[in-house]
């Protein structure tokens, strides 16, 4: 598991003897490898999963099990919103860009009710409940939040409605659903073989026809009679692939299972698979946005530099790519107080002052930079307004002494949210092989692998530079279910 | 040409006949190309060139003409600098990250001394004069200038001496380094073949064995029995990977030959080849750097980002990274008069007024968002200082009216500077080839791809996510000579 591992790809030729035969191949546990299983099994296929840990979750079982679902789905309805496919579309276009992949934001806006419907077909629990303010994942077991949708610019690019649809949990909601999909995979009939690596693809000509692995020291060969789906998750654990393609992420937490090691990535690339925006990524920001929305978020000078009532991941893009993640909550003692306790996740002023002046002294910033800041923003607000960057009026009010300063670097007390490493952010790879609508793996000149599909972090998915949450369950469940169906359907590689 | 040329990999038992045979090949015939050429050819190999244009150059030959060297060069000796290579090395480290190849730095700190004379020897001019105010070229034909050096943060990290070598020429040196460079490859006796398109690798087991190349339409094939070098350029003309890898960049315009096409990339991944920070870019953001430091640099909400006496490449990163290029070089007519008319390239002021408050209404900012910032700015300015960004002493002093305002995005009026495609900046790729200090390429494994070499922006060099002026002719002479002594000290292919 050392990132060393050679990633082949080795020749059909060299090898002698296959320990296990199939027509898919599914490799990895997590959404995406469950769902392209469920969907491969449903026609029929015979599939394999292998998996390096010895129980299916991966990293969407670390997840906050928020799926992205709209276009009118019975949660969104019951709750009282309306919503199109089209605003779906036109939403996750705008917030998952620049060069956000549109055929497959269409096809997934367009296929968001049906989805729905085989998500709870398979057990996934969904309450018709609606969380109003912005938050990671709702205290509460809620079903539906808003994720960005209802901030500028967003606003004015498509109808607002919330559709981060929550598997029903107290906290985090991935562990609830990697447990019902994977119960459902094992009552399809997939046989799940644990603690099992796969290191290399098999070539047979340009067709993909099996994998080798190592299982506890010993290796094993696989033969897919039909397709090899990659589902290994992205490359967030991978020291070396992280300064190669993502440095600003260097030394940042990890949200993951830990073995997101970019292996499978490398194993696609060796025989010729195409990469794509390999420096993009999920900063889950360790800050608590209930406060941030509440005040000004600024960085090491006292600017601010987003509407705070976006949502968090894009406060936190922004934050790492754009203030290297030296940032800071401003607010009043009054808006501290608004927030109940059980949203503040532990989270304490870090420093608290009578003026402006006093708290850009005691954080170290420039003299008169967060006074200058504070003024300006009071001066719109007391008229109710925002004409920097357009926070909703609803957030939007004169702050009074006494102020306070939290410093976002310094993480959140809860151990879930709180980063490990460089502290103010734990993030996710985001970049990853290029795929096609049914999950077909491209080359460097785009054209198909034969016998190789992908589905979730190991590919680029929906994204471009930008990242709303629901989008890594939502397209890994989504192109997983493509990707196990189109395999599935593919005719049989010659025994070779 | 088109984008989606097959890149290969083509197997040497498809291959009845080649057309040419030689020890070494080199794909391309900019900087990097003649650099491996000359230095293979000095060890006795025998070397053919293709180019897919009808004379060398490349994008070379577009480029400014500036190569960082130091270490105490005659250059910087006759100007009356001393320099060291632990400080250009610092200086580097710092300048290109994150993420740099601290290797790399190293070796071409250490060896910089030894490839001026290497340069001068083949008959490249410079001259030992110095050009001491913020450009992004002197407008005199000086030989030594400051690529940033001397600028906060850099000041702190090592001792500042000025490394811009600047080919001796009447603004863009390019051309006269290239046509310097071709006259001695053509003088060292390599073969050189134009208008000839090299397509595929061919690949004999693992290791590289030759091209595939078109010239007037026709297939031409090519065995390399010690080496291939892949010396391409970058991508940033194929609108294609602009979008796949860094789609910051898309519709701006680009500082090339018109043929950084990527397809010398795509030709090493489709063997397996790694590649690495994809996203980052060279930002010739077409402002005034002698305007620009007398002045403040701002965004769309009239607050300053960096210190505007930084070299013009890390304002134009951050300009395009962080701002969008939503900005504008605010100054006040003394500061605009101080500048002589040649300094000026053709830009005037697109805004004036009497007041920061009619300024900033007449481009559009929010009411008071450049009063605020001025003020803060004029403040610091009447003490010498500048807390915010710590631009140096030199250039900061209280605005005074009438002020103006430059807008970035219109671009300049000299051609040579102006944008083409979306304005406020002509751009290249920064990412490429995965390869180490000897040029080999590297495959995802991080293991050598035998016979496969590369050099100049088809890799990804020296760079992390920064860049400096100087590097790219820097990284892709020296580091091209270095592929070229490799791989003319290969030992041969055996026939096949």
């Amino acid at each position: 598991m050392s990132r060393q591992e050679p990633a082949g790809p080795a020749d059909r030729r060299s090898v002698l003897d296959f320990d296990y035969e199939t027509d898919v191949l599914v490799i990895g546990y997590g959404c995406a490898g469950a769902a392209a299983a469920l969907e491969a099994r449903s026609r029929g296929a015979d599939v394999i999963v292998l998996e390096r840990a010895s129980g299916g979750g991966g990293s969407s079982a670390a997840s906050g099990g928020e799926i992205y679902l709209g276009a009118g789905t019975p949660i969104q309805s019951a709750c009282g919103f309306t919503d199109t496919a089209e605003d779906m579309e036109a939403y996750l276009l705008a917030a998952l860009g620049p060069s956000a992949d549109a055929a497959k934001i269409r096809m997934y806006s367009r296929g968001s009710l049906e989805h729905y419907d085989w998500l709870t077909k398979q057990g996934v629990p969904f309450k018709p409940s609606f969380w109003g303010t912005p938050s990671w994942v709702p205290p509460t077991d809620d079903g539906l939040m808003w994720l960005g949708e209802n901030a500028y610019p967003f606003t004015g690019l498509a109808k607002p409605a919330p559709r981060g649809h929550r598997v029903t949990a107290k906290g985090f909601g991935g562990k609830v659903l990697m447990d019902v999909l994977c119960r459902a995979v094992e009552e399809a009939g997939a046989g799940i073989h644990t603690d099992t690596y796969a290191t290399q693809l098999i070539l047979d000509g340009p067709r993909v026809v099996g994998v080798t692995a190592r299982r506890f020291g010993k290796p094993v060969t696989y033969r897919a009679r039909r397709g090899v789906i990659l589902t290994t998750g992205g490359f967030a654990d991978n020291a070396e692939m992280v300064a190669q393609h993502a440095p600003q992420l260097i030394g940042l937490g990890v949200t993951s299972d830990g073995g997101d090691d970019g292996h499978g990535i490398k194993m696609a690339q060796a025989a010729g698979a195409a990469v794509q925006r390999m420096s993009a990524a999920q900063v889950g920001i360790t800050l608590v946005p209930a406060l941030a929305v509440r005040g000004m978020l600024v960085n090491a000078v006292g600017q601010r530099f987003i509407n705070e009532d976006q949502y968090p991941g894009m406060l936190g893009q922004a934050a790492l790519f754009r203030q290297d993640l030296a940032v800071w909550i401003i607010l009043d003692e009054k808006s501290f107080e608004e927030v109940p306790e059980n949203e503040r996740w532990g989270v304490l002023p870090h420093y608290v002052a009578e003026t402006t002046g006093e708290l850009e002294q005691e954080i170290g910033m420039p003299d008169g930079a967060l006074t200058a800041s504070a003024s300006e923003y009071n001066r719109h607000a007391a008229a109710g307004e925002d004409p920097y960057f357009h926070k909703d009026k609803r957030w939007v009010r004169p702050l009074e002494a006494p102020f306070a300063a939290i410093d976002v670097s310094r993480g959140m007390a809860s151990p879930e949210l709180g980063a490990s490493g460089r502290g103010g952010a734990k993030v996710f790879s985001l970049g990853g092989l290029r795929t096609g609508l049914d999950g077909e793996v491209l080359d460097v000149s785009g054209s198909p692998m034969p016998g190789l599909y992908a589905a979730g972090r190991v590919t680029s998915g929906l994204h471009g530079h930008g990242y709303i949450s629901g989008t890594s369950l939502g397209d890994g469940t989504f192109f997983g279910r493509r990707a196990g169906a189109a395999a599935a359907e593919q005719a049989e590689a010659p025994a070779g």
